[in-house]
Formats: C-alpha cells, sequence, structure tokens
C-alpha cells in the first residue's frame, strides 16, 4: 500500500472534476460493453459522488466491514455502475477493472442492481425503488441506538444515500422520510439526484411535487445545489452534517453529464449510450483515455481516500481496544444471542407443557418474548400502530423518542413497507436483531421489503397475527387468504405458523437462530390449547412437520394441519376414532420450508402411506405437495367474511365434522 | 316518499348537532351491541359527516348507481358504522335498522369495514388503510375524463373522501395525492380526521409530519378548520368546491366526541365504550333516546338529504334524455365493450398465426392493444413509468395532462401501489376500462390494491411484462419468482402467462370479457416464437390449459408449461422424440384459474395419465396441483441473478435438455 504522503504529492493536481470524469468514463464504457445498464444517473451524480466520497466518506476499502464506518446507500439502484467505478477508483479488493468490463454477466460481481453480499461494501440490495431510502432510515436508526448503547467514541458515522426521482416518487418513501423526521435521525443524509427525467421522459409528465417543501413537511433540513457545482455540494454535505435533523440536499444534475447530444435526455437513462456518443463525450469532457483506462494520477487521488478511511479505522480500533466497552460492543456486532434467551425458552416450554397453557398463539408470542427479551439485549421490537393487537412490546422495554434512542422498542407508525424496510437497515447496520409487528394481511403492503429481507439474508422477524378468518369482524379486507401461499413461495424466508404456545416458543427459537434468513411468525388472534402430551428437549417444530398424535391402530388416514387447525384436525380425530373407528394420525406442519429440507425418510415417515387430509384455513395453492394425488384439502376457497370467528369457521365449513367427512370420503 | 315540503316543515327545527348525534349513538349502540367495531371515528366524524351530507352530497338512495353520484368515500374503512348509520339515516333500502343491530354478524349487510358490492352505494371497499383516499383519486380522475367525453351536462360531482391519519401515514396516499395533485383533480375532497390519535396512542407516537404543508407541496389546497364548527366545515367545503385543485380540509376533531370519559382517548378507536360510558354520553350530549331509536324529526331531516338528491338525479335524466350524447354515454357506462373488439382480435390471430410472427409478448400484447384500442373508446391505459418496456402505449393514445381529460393514456408515474388504487377508482366510477403496466416483480409494491380489484370484482387488466429471468441483466431483484404462486393463490384473480403472440390476444380478449374479475398478463421481455400450427375462430386460451401438440404415437410424457417456458417444452420433446424415440405432449397452461373451472374430463384430457413434468421459470409451489405424485418440475428454486437471459436459463437449467433429462428420468 502506498504511503499516505506518496500519494498526497501525486494527486495534488488532480481535480476533483477529473476525478468524477473518470466515474463517467467507467460508466458509460461498461455499460456499453455489457450493452446493457444506465450510464445516465452515474455520469449525472459523478461530481456529488466524488466530493461525497473525497472530502467526507470514512471507508476502509481493506476492512469493508468496519462497523463505525459511514454507510453509503445507492438508493437510485439502477445507477450501479457509479457504485462499481467508485470501488474500483477506491480499490475494494474484489473490483479489479475486469470486474468492470464484465458488467451484468453471470459470475461477475458487477451485478445489473447493487446486491449485498456479493460484493464487498455493498450495504444494501436496492434496484426496486425506494428501498435504499428506507433501508437507509433503518440504518441511521441503528447507528443513534447503538452509539445510545455504547457511546460515540465507538459508534460515530453517517449513513449517506444518494435517492433519485424514483425513489421519492414511490409511497415508502413518505414513510421513511416521516419516520426519519420524527425521530431526529441527524445522521441521516440524502443527496437526490434532481434531474428532473424518469424514464417515460420528463417528471413534469407524472409529478408536480414540491419535493423541498415535502421534506421539510417531513422535519429534514433542506438545501438545494446545483450538483455539478463541488464546492456547493461539499458545503451543504458540510452543513447537513451539523444539522439536528435528517438532511435532503437537492441536487440539480443533467442526467447523462458530460454527453454532448444525449446529455439531459432519458435516452441515457437506460441503454448504452453509443459509440459516436461516447467518443463525443471523451472528447467533451477532455478524457483522453481508452476504455476502463484510469491514468494513474487519478487513480492515485482516488486511493487516497482510502487510506483517509484507513486511518480513520486505525484509531477507532484504537480506541475500540480501549474501551471498556469493547467486549458488549463486539457480542453486539457478532449479533449472537446469548445461551440464556434458548435456555429461557426451554424452561418457558417446559413450564407451558406442565400448566398446558391455552393462549391465543400471538399472546404465546409475548409471552416467549418476554423471556427473550429478559435474556437478552439485542431484539428491539416495533409494531406498526398495532403493539397490543401483535402484542410485541414486553415489560421494561423503553421506546425509541425523537432524540432519545437508547430504548428498544420502535413506534413504526401505520407504515408497514417502512417499518420492514427499516428492518432491514437494523438488520445490516448491525447490533440489533429486529423484530416488528402487523397484521398478516398487511404484508401485502410490506411485501416490496420483505423480499429484499430474504435475498439479503438478513435475520428480520415478522411477527404477523390475525392469521387468517380466526380474527372474525374485521372482515375480509384484514382475512389473510393467499398470504401464507405468497409467503411461501418466496424463496429464502421461513414462514412460521405455530399451533399452541409451545410451537411459538420453539418457532421464536428457530427464528432468533436463523441468522442468514428472515422469517414470519405468523400467530392467531384466538385462542388455541397446548397441544403436547410431554415435554421434550428437542425442538420438535424444528424439522418443519412432525407427528403431533400417532393412533394405536394402523393410520387410517393422516390429518396435517398448521396454527389454529390443528385443534380442528385433533377433535376431527377424535371423531373419526369414537364415530367410526377410524385412526387418524395427526401431523403438525408449522414450517413447510424446514420440513422440506428434511430428509425423504423422515418426510415419509411424517406424512405416512394412507391418505392424507390438510387443513388450513386459507388458499389451498401449494398443499398439493404434502397431500398428493390421493388427498384432499379442507379450506378457504374464496376471500372471508365479517361475523365472529367460530360462525366463521362453520360458515366455511372448516370444522372437525368437515374434515372427518373428507377423511371419510378418502378411505371409504 | 314523503313530500319534500312535508318533510322540510318537520326537519325545519332540527340541528345538525341532533343530525350528527343521530350518528353518534347508532355508531356506539351497534359496536357495543357487537362488542366489536370502532366508535371512536364515527362520533369524531359526526359533525363534519352531517354536514357533508346534509348541506352538499349530492345523492339519491332509491338509485344508488346513478351514474352523476357524488362518490362517497370512508378511506378510514374501519369507521364503517359512521356509513352504515347515514345509510340507515338517509334511508337506503337495504340498510334498516335491523341491520345496524345485526353489525358485523354473519350476513349482515354491516360488516366490518365497508365493503362495495356488500352493501347499496358503497363506492369502494376500504380498511387497509391509504386505500379509499388512493381509489378516490381514480375516480375524481375518471370523473374529469367522462365529462371530457361527454359534457358536463351528463358528468359533474365530486368526489368526497374522508381519511384519518393511518391513511395519511400509509406509503400509498404519497402516490395518490401527488398523481392528484399533478392532475389537478379539483373535484377531490379529502375531509381528514385530524384526531391526532392512533391505535397505540398519540400520533406523536410515530409521527410528526405537518401534513397541511405536505399536501400544499403536492398542489393542494388546503384549509384547516375545527371539524365540530358547523358552519366553518361548511364554509371550508365550499371553498374547497370552487377550488381549481384537489382540496385537503384538515378538520381538528376529538376522537369519540361525545364520550365524556373516554372521549379524546384511543381507547375510544376500535372498542366498545361499555355500558356505562355510553349512557354517560346519552347524558353529555342530550340524547334521550333508546339504543337504536332516532326520532322521527331527526330522521326526516336525514330523509330530507335524499330528497335533494332524488330531485338532482331527475333533472339529471330529463338532461341525458335530451342529449345528444345519451347513447354514447349510456355505452360507456354499461362498460360493454363493442364487438369490434372481439372482432379485430379474431382477425389479429388468424393474420398472426398466418405469419408466424415472433415477438416478445409484451410487443405482442401492445400489437393487440393497437387493436383493442383502435375498435373501442373505453379502454384507457397507462403505466408506473415503464410506458416503453411494459408497450402499453398504442398509437393515437392523447396523454392526461393537468387540465386536460379528453385522452386515454395515464402516466402514473413511478408509483405501482397508486397505479394500481387509481385503476379500482377508474373501474368502480364507471365509463372506462382500465389497463396498467409495470414489472411484475413489482406487483408486490401493488399487492395491497390488487388485492382489492379481486375483492371488488373489478374488471382491471394488469399488464407485467419482464416476468421472469428471462429478462436478464437487470437480475434479482427484478426477476419474478414467488410472484405467479402469490397472484395465482389470490381469489377472484386471473393470472394470464401467454407463450406467444396468440395465446397473447386470446389472453387479452378474455380479460376485457372478465367484467367481475380483474386480470393479470403476464408478459415476456424476451421474443417468442408463434406456437399455434392453425388458425382456430375458438379462444384455447378460454380453458386455462389445452393440449399444444399431441404426439402421433401414445404418450409416454406430458411437459406442461406456460409463457416462455412452452418453447422450452417443445425444443424437450424434439429432443425426446429424436433422440429416444419418446411420445411427448405439449400442454400449455396460460391460465391456471381457468383450467381449475374446467369440468374433470377435460382436465383429465389435457393432462393425461402419462407422467407429467412441468416447466416454468418460477417458484414450484402450486405446481404440484397439476403434476401429481408422479410428476416433475423444472423452474426455479431461489432467487436470479444478472446476467443475459440465455446464460441465465443455462445456469439454472431451464432449458431443453434438463426438461428432456427430467422426464427421461421419470418414465424409464
Amino acid at each position: 500500500m502506498t504511503s499516505l504522503a506518496a500519494l498526497k504529492s501525486v494527486a495534488a493536481a488532480v481535480s476533483e472534476r477529473d476525478m468524477a470524469n473518470a466515474i463517467r468514463a467507467l460508466a458509460m464504457d461498461s455499460v456499453q460493453k455489457a450493452n446493457s445498464g444506465h450510464p445516465g444517473m452515474p455520469m449525472g451524480m459523478a461530481d456529488v459522488a466524488t466530493v461525497l466520497f473525497s472530502r467526507f466518506i470514512n471507508i476502509d476499502p481493506t476492512a469493508p466491514d468496519w462497523p463505525d464506518r459511514d454507510r453509503f446507500v445507492l438508493s437510485a439502484g439502477h445507477g450501479s455502475m457509479l457504485q462499481y467505478a467508485l470501488h474500483y477508483l477506491l480499490g475494494y479488493e474484489d473490483m479489479p477493472i475486469e470486474e468492470l468490463q464484465r458488467f451484468r454477466q453471470l459470475g461477475s460481481r458487477t451485478a445489473g442492481h447493487p446486491e449485498h453480499g456479493h460484493a464487498l461494501g455493498i450495504e444494501t440490495t436496492t434496484g426496486p425503488l425506494g428501498q435504499g431510502i428506507s433501508t437507509a432510515v433503518g440504518m441511521a436508526l441503528a447507528e443513534r441506538m447503538l452509539a445510545a448503547r455504547h457511546g460515540t467514541d465507538l459508534v460515530d458515522h453517517y449513513t449517506y444515500v444518494i435517492a433519485g426521482d424514483g425513489c421519492l416518487q414511490e409511497g415508502i418513501s413518505h414513510e421513511a422520510i416521516d419516520l426519519a423526521g420524527h425521530l431526529k435521525l441527524s445522521r441521516l443524509i440524502v443527496l437526490w439526484d434532481d434531474n428532473a427525467i424518469s424514464i417515460d421522459g420528463p417528471t413534469s409528465l407524472s409529478t408536480s411535487m414540491d419535493q423541498p417543501t415535502r421534506f421539510k413537511a417531513a422535519g429534514w433540513l433542506v438545501q438545494s445545489v446545483d450538483g455539478h457545482d463541488i464546492e456547493a455540494v461539499a458545503a451543504a454535505i458540510e452543513a447537513a452534517r451539523q444539522s439536528d435533523r435528517p438532511s435532503l440536499i437537492a441536487c440539480r444534475t443533467v442526467i447523462g453529464k458530460g454527453a454532448p447530444n444525449l446529455g439531459g435526455s432519458e435516452k441515457t437513462h437506460g441503454a448504452p449510450l453509443g459509440d459516436a456518443e461516447i467518443a463525443a463525450t471523451r472528447e467533451n469532457i477532455g478524457w483522453a483515455y481508452a476504455p476502463f483506462e484510469v491514468p494513474d494520477e487519478i487513480l492515485s487521488a482516488w486511493r487516497e481516500i482510502a487510506v483517509r478511511g484507513q486511518a480513520a479505522r486505525r484509531a477507532w480500533g484504537q480506541r475500540l481496544a480501549a474501551s471498556p466497552q469493547r467486549e458488549a460492543f463486539e457480542r453486539a456486532i457478532r449479533g449472537k444471542l446469548p445461551d440464556a434467551v434458548f435456555e429461557a425458552l426451554g424452561a418457558f416450554r417446559k413450564e407451558h407443557v406442565e400448566k398446558a397453557t391455552k393462549v391465543a398463539t400471538r399472546k404465546a408470542s409475548e409471552m416467549a418474548l418476554a423471556a427473550i427479551n429478559d435474556a437478552n439485549e439485542l431484539t428491539v421490537g416495533g409494531s406498526a400502530d398495532l403493539t397490543h393487537s401483535n402484542l410485541t412490546i414486553t415489560k421494561g422495554m423503553d421506546r425509541i423518542v425523537p432524540g432519545g434512542y437508547a430504548g428498544r422498542y420502535i413506534h413504526y407508525g401505520i407504515r408497514e413497507h417502512g417499518m420492514a424496510a427499516a428492518m432491514n437497515g437494523i438488520a445490516l447496520h448491525g447490533g440489533f436483531v429486529p423484530y416488528g409487528g402487523t397484521f398478516l394481511c398487511f404484508a401485502d403492503y410490506a411485501r416490496g421489503a420483505m423480499r429484499l429481507s430474504a435475498l439479503m439474508s438478513q435475520r428480520v422477524v415478522y411477527v404477523m397475527t390475525h392469521d387468517s378468518i380466526g380474527l372474525g369482524e374485521d372482515g375480509p379486507t384484514h382475512q389473510p387468504i393467499e398470504h401464507l401461499a405468497m409467503l411461501r413461495a418466496t424463496p429464502n424466508l421461513n414462514v412460521f405458523r405455530p399451533a399452541d404456545i409451545i410451537e411459538t416458543a420453539e418457532c421464536w427459537e428457530l427464528a432468533l437462530k436463523s441468522e442468514t434468513r428472515p422469517s414470519v411468525l405468523v400467530l392467531s388472534r384466538q385462542n388455541l390449547p397446548m397441544q403436547r402430551q410431554a415435554h421434550s428437549d428437542e425442538n420438535r417444530s424444528s424439522r418443519g412437520a412432525y407427528v403431533l398424535r400417532e393412533p394405536s391402530a394402523h393410520r387410517a388416514v393422516t390429518l396435517i394441519a398448521t396454527g389454529s387447525e390443528v385443534e380442528i384436525a385433533i377433535a376431527a380425530a377424535e371423531r373419526l376414532e369414537t364415530g367410526h373407528g377410524i385412526a387418524a394420525a395427526i401431523v403438525s406442519m408449522p414450517c413447510w420450508e424446514l420440513f422440506e429440507e428434511q430428509n425423504g425418510d423422515y418426510r415419509k415417515s411424517v406424512l405416512g402411506s394412507a391418505p392424507r387430509v390438510a387443513v388450513e384455513a386459507a388458499a389451498r395453492l401449494g398443499w398439493d405437495r404434502w397431500i398428493g394425488d390421493t388427498g384432499a384439502f379442507v379450506g378457504m376457497i374464496g376471500f372471508g367474511a365479517s361475523a365472529p370467528a367460530p360462525d366463521l369457521y362453520k360458515h366455511f365449513d372448516i370444522t372437525p365434522e368437515a374434515v372427518a367427512a373428507t377423511a371419510l370420503r378418502l378411505i371409504i
């Protein structure tokens, strides 16, 4: 590694405009070579990004996960070449020039949109618009919370976001900026690429929003600058850093800046410029170098930034080594929950098997959470304004309030999507294990960010109560039907639907241990009896499905159920036994995904060879996998209705009688 | 029906406060009797609603579908007792007092949240917060568009919305108010129940948003009034009606107004007040009547409103009868597309079978749309800023612009959720058949409103392109995996994934004819060959699935595919035939839902008795229904990746080779 002094002497003659032009050239050349991609944004925001990195951002490419680094989020993820160009210029070891030459090719690190985990230093996956800015709110919140716990000696960094018009038009941005403004997340600085161009053409085709006023209404500091005026951008960032509120810097830019004919047009947004325009751009910006060539002095100027970051990281390392907080801080960053959590959950299960506790699984979740939250400090809860319905707060959890971040409970507001994105940001930032609640039906609203939890392999726990027609009177708008299928079809997501208090505790344990996969806990509003006949140290839910009741006689039929319908299946089995002398096994299947991962022998032993009836108060889609050609399904065909829950179960024929009759039809 | 004069004389002595108290009493009594529901909002907004109806709204309860009625949308749908109380008081024939006494009971018209189609005069289904205000934007837009076509003699009404804090916190509200402000939808008037209470407690727990400033930033006229000051509310509504922009009236209210102990508290939001507080409220507001009793003079005052509406409706009927626009207007309101549309599509199919046209199905959709839009005037298109990717605009479609509503193409902006809700509003309003485009992956963003399209049985057509890894370089954030399962699991929604230009035209025909069910057209980015061997007058997609190729020999295996994977299945069949002498049938399955509706014999004849291999570049979930115990699936297991599409198909092993090898494993 070249020394700082040597680099400085080389770089002295290099202007930030030159440095920015390196980004422009790399972006247009990479998109051209790939014949796919978005040159307009990287070229338009090259100056802003250069100022941001050259003067402000503290990162160390040799330690991309250094906990106190500044976070950089490219919310306008289609401009991924901006990020890859930066990473090459800054010297990330996994981003040599060859990767830029393989932009958007199979196996390259330079995916179409920035993907967390796919290349070093990508803080979050972006592309679906609005996600980056909303995830950044979670990061900025986590920073303040971690600082409140461990001190600004160890935690003192900024979250910088580059966002486009699309990010600010998406609804999720409203949820994010309202939450950030409310909580006074002063370390959040959003640089808006105000180029007035969207894919269809000028943004005036579809919006007349006065964005600065909108952000002011949300309590943000707002500044407007010429995004190509280096000093103006720098001054605005400096003022933003001093603010006691989150900051928007509206950077007026020209999309495709530098391209003499296409600059300023939507034509530069999502297509290569073409050889002729690229040549003209080279001429126009005075870039005399070959494709993918960056002269040494400009590269050195960029690498100097990394050297500054390294120095900061080393100084931080010394503070950490000397800190009384060191052990606690490192534990938090590792994200490993103490054994005490799982011991507490084990004791919890034993206690409630013995007591045969009958509660709604949402209540069981609250009780389990009390044990979990008492036994660790990393879990941070919240709800999208349904705290006392989701039962997500436990005794002694202080609230996060504007300017006060020492608590561990977040009132996310009526913002399911914003909550999910913020939880992604909290998990990505590190130091916490976030969980948050809403009604299962409103997974619809949170979908965009929930998918990213899964794609980014983040341990985010969704507590989704009121999980079926069992919620009763609120009616079909609130009764999930297709939501289980939607979530189960999502890759890398565990969907847990526990049947009783014991399974609820087991599923919580599995969710907390699932460090690279988000979980959804699907919980009932209504009371459900405890179903276990004895305590076992083994977490029986861990295999996804298991035989809850094996009849003494040879199985004539297997009844498979999840959640609140396990009780119905058991009652059906009793009817079959006493009324018809038919032996029915009960399989509880709290997690399809984990069951699918078991070996074939185990799966066969659970499912058995007798005909199967599945019972779930939801859509059938997906169940044929488990019931097979000779099986049957008892569940919902259409939407629900508004009535007390017991009336609805009867009305929709999801009853022990119906299950028993279905079983009889199969086996007689 | 009592005469207007007689009613007036009775009602003269009745104040609007008395009329509002009738709402309060009915709301608290109904919630108490149901032991479930939300009294706080109806009681808080009773005064505002009374002013709105008594002085402004033109509706006729005896003709609830009168096209030129004012629209009333209760966006804060949990306050459904406000709407039911109004409907009883106004005299809707399906809302006698007995229905209020059966609030939230099975089979009653008084569902937990207002449901369109479930009781007369409910303009849209609400409950999921933010949907009402966003749907209302579509209604207000449709009103202007219909007026532009048929004149203000026939179309001249307002859309009034009551929205709560929750509606305004949800992200979708941002998309809606930005679009409404941009398009200057001056007939949209939103009355915000500014009670500063949400479910968790004071809204200050989670928001510091300056809502008036926010709405001003979006180009709205904003007024703030005491929501219990009858004259102030009236003056604000009058001013809003004169505005050239959409209006927000912030009505400062006390939640549960009238309840002496609980008023102003979140405790009145979602639970009965209890007998003691109800008695105290009666005392406090001077309501000396028994539960569900409304004295004649107050009832008469309310019924007079209906009489005013009837008069307006009759006058309108006379204008219609005399209008040269009558026929065209009535055709639009009926929503029946002319035969010419379907004749054009038939000719289109014949032409392209003969030409063997090979295009992406998104391009095929554009070509079909050109024929459709030329042959009718009711279809109105749009896209969430992906017009030239979704290919949703056709020649000669003028754009809707601020203040100019004569066009038929809407730039919805980067607002998938807002677009879907607006399309619901356009469909509910009547006069148009809306379709709108985005990428299939961003069905995630639109989910909340798409579900309501289905729940409300509205003919809304979603044009969702870039439907698999076949989109290539944009990578996993843009590549749908679980989305087909999510949509197929949704009740009352047809999901079409056509395989070529012919199926695309067939699916468009089915979508347009599906008057009580929304449709999703799932379309490829990449080119796909025409697969039919001859033209048939029959719409072969209409049965959901059909045998595209039957081998001359007895079927040894059946290959089932949808969309872009039909080409792969056919190539696999050719490999099996030429390489192994194995006879494979090809089943194309563009619509699961329609296939499920066929009789068992047809389904069996298509699926056959040979082993089946399904091919779809998406999640497996749901496919076991069609492949059975002996079948296999070739598709996606996890998320996609960024690379050119052909590389991805190879990488994920969705190839003719892989399908043929899978088939061989099954049958040998």
